[in-house]
């Protein structure tokens, strides 16, 4: 039987029935008259398109989203995000998760690759609100080399046996500055034994990069490559200061970059040389970053970004099309994690959107890609698929008001504490 | 009799009652009793906010949404958007500009100030959709000085006695590209007896800069201020390409900046310099510019890529600060199109939003203006009055579906003529 059959829809601009079952989409043919549990119909209204996949964020930063904008990077972060961090219980990570998740159903993102602290609590939201992601193990080293907050990483490994399929876990070194040369290659060694990937910040300042160069001689991708950190399994946050050699070195490593266009600007990180690194063949993915530096998930906010950013700095209005910036928005992350997903194809994962066509910033309808890179915002996306299930039907998200209702009350409480 | 009550809203961070009397806020308070013909309970859930005014668009641009992007410029212009334009008949321009307008509401905006063919029909939806407006005479010259289409801006210039007041009419010479130095002269003449304002495309590219510096040995900025076509009633789209000498001309003469950042991106223009203009005092305003350099009309998307590409392009964190760029989007352009609107206050004209608190994007909820530029979208807004007149109520616009299925009628036009 058929799990979910939706019917009249609109795929690559033809209409017909896309049927899903046991989490993979089942069949695609003109008209499917087998049974099925659920119908949704979506003549004349509805187009199914990919859903997206977030490459780098830590969710429950929602929870900080407008606490503290328009600053220097280090008065932010020294007088605003970390005081109000050092506040988050388990407890509260857990709602600012759930509150990210939901945003980051509502904007038609299925999956996220999370690094932050209390990773136990993101996993325990992911599971519970039936997207994928990949949960950190956050390493944040001091100088004899031992890692803080151990515990919370421990709590996440002893979940792991528990964790479906969909939801994972990763090593995920904060950066090259925050974690010392022998705990990075211990990450090394343990991906390479453990299977899983690693995930961190790399090259998003000209100060990374500088420092860098003068510690190890090294910029900070040739010094990750030195240390065997760069492997396809490497998820690379930012990259906005490479050289022409790093890109090489992320091209042949196969390591995947995970640009945050918005992010890079806020923080006046710089501009990710999109047309450079396209042309040296890395392979890049996008992602929204934290709530504070963005402030949203919305993967569409960020594809513009992208879309716009890739053409200015290059002066080249070829570069970023809206093929290629949707495209690392969703089957090139979703290969690049390893899911077989990305595409609305009988025998991959079902993970999909459906696009609700009937709005005036829709039309023209000549090209829906193109709408959706440089038009649309989260709320077109009327109902969310991942891995089979309907988690968004016609805008609704079970429990919505209540996820809503608990952030809330865990920013109050910063506020309360931090701003006397 | 109080027209809307406005009642428990959220203004400023307090709770309060908002009366519209007569178009205009006729009282704020703790708690108002009067009666009145309409009330919206705003308990728990809407904060009101100025609306958006948008300083420079194309509307009937909606109908080429999606049509050809990612182009050179050249090849966009004169192998597709000028072949498409020159299909669309004043019928079509209204279907384009009522699209338009529908979007613009749904996003929270209420005035749109324009330049486009066949300007009586953009004149005709906006007086029957109830919001602001600047329509321009178009100017186009040729070689003699004499005006392309000028049947088109009498049609305009003969229901200029029926159109109420919150729709007027400019003068709008395209670009000094296009129009001849005489053609100019007599806008501004024109501009200085009738009083009406001045629209035009100003310093977009790093061509019209370097020709115009060939041509006539002076910058867009200081050929314009020679030719007396600058003063306060003077808006001047995209200003990219300025001097230290050209903001200073801008800055003492009281001209408007209309600053159009996500197309200047997407077309390679180039990047506006926020920093350096107001700096010098300059008054700036936000604008989309048309839907095919876009691709859409919401002034959240213009906020956000404003505050971004202030920041980036002077690598000050500290640029386009929130509160900076949301003035600009409201009460500035407000006022520079000279409505006494823009501030939620007794006696100014009642153009307002009420923005949903209840949206996973707008948790955490320390600061609504931030949360306004950096993580809404033009689906935050539940509600829109233009003076005060409630043009859409929990996101119903009256006759949306009618408005975007005769839009697609002309797309469908256009698809078959020009893709042969």
């Amino acid at each position: 039987m058929i799990d979910i059959l939706l019917s009249n829809v609109v795929l690559d601009g033809a209409v017909c029935d896309v049927a899903i079952e046991n989490g993979l989409f089942s069949s695609v043919a003109g008209k499917i008259t087998a049974p099925a549990a659920k119908v949704i119909d979506c003549k004349g209204r509805y187009a199914i398109t990919p859903a997206f996949y977030n490459t780098h964020t830590h969710h429950a930063m929602t929870l900080l989203r407008g606490y503290a904008d328009d600053l220097e990077l280090f008065d932010w972060l020294n007088n605003h995000i970390w005081p109000a961090e050092a506040l988050l219980t388990e407890e509260d990570v857990y709602a600012g998760a759930r509150l990210a998740i939901l945003e980051m159903i509502k904007s038609g993102t299925v999956f996220f690759n999370d690094s932050y602290w209390h990773p136990r609590a993101t996993a325990k939201a992911a599971v519970e609100m039936g997207v994928k992601a990949e949960i950190g193990l956050l390493y944040l080293s001091i100088a004899d080399g031992s890692t803080l907050k151990n515990e919370q990483n421990e709590a996440l490994l002893d979940m792991a046996d528990e964790l479906p399929a969909r939801v994972r876990i990763s090593h995920s070194p904060h950066a090259i500055y925050t974690v010392s040369t022998e705990r990075l290659r211990r990450a090394a060694e343990d991906a390479a034994s453990d299977g899983r990937r690693i995930h961190i910040h790399a090259a998003e300042t000209s100060k990374e990069f500088e420092d860098c160069m003068k510690e190890h001689n090294a910029t900070p991708i040739a010094y990750l490559n030195l240390l065997g950190v760069l492997t396809p399994k490497t998820i690379l946050a930012h990259c906005v200061h490479l050289t022409d050699d790093d890109r090489r070195i992320i091209a042949e490593t196969g390591a995947v970059i995970a640009h945050n266009p918005v992010s890079n600007q806020k923080l006046c990180s710089g501009i990710f040389d999109w047309k450079r690194a396209s042309e040296a063949g890395c392979c890049i993915t996008i992602g929204t970053d934290g709530c504070s530096s963005n402030n949203n998930l919305s993967m569409f906010d960020e594809m513009k970004c992208a879309a716009l950013s890739a053409k200015v700095s290059s002066m080249d209005p070829k570069c970023g099309k809206a093929e290629d910036i949707l495209r690392a928005a969703t089957v090139t992350a979703a290969n690049a994690f390893g899911f077989k997903s990305g595409v609305i194809s009988e025998g991959y994962e079902a993970d999909a959107l459906l696009i609700d066509l009937e709005r005036a910033d829709m039309v023209g309808d000549y090209n829906l890609i193109s709408n959706l890179v440089y038009s649309a915002s989260g709320d077109a996306v009327d109902s969310v698929i991942c891995g089979g299930r309907l988690l968004m039907e016609h805008r609704i998200v079970p429990g919505e008001a209540e996820i809503i209702a608990s952030a809330r009350e865990v920013c109050r409480k910063i506020s309360r504490s931090v701003k006397q």
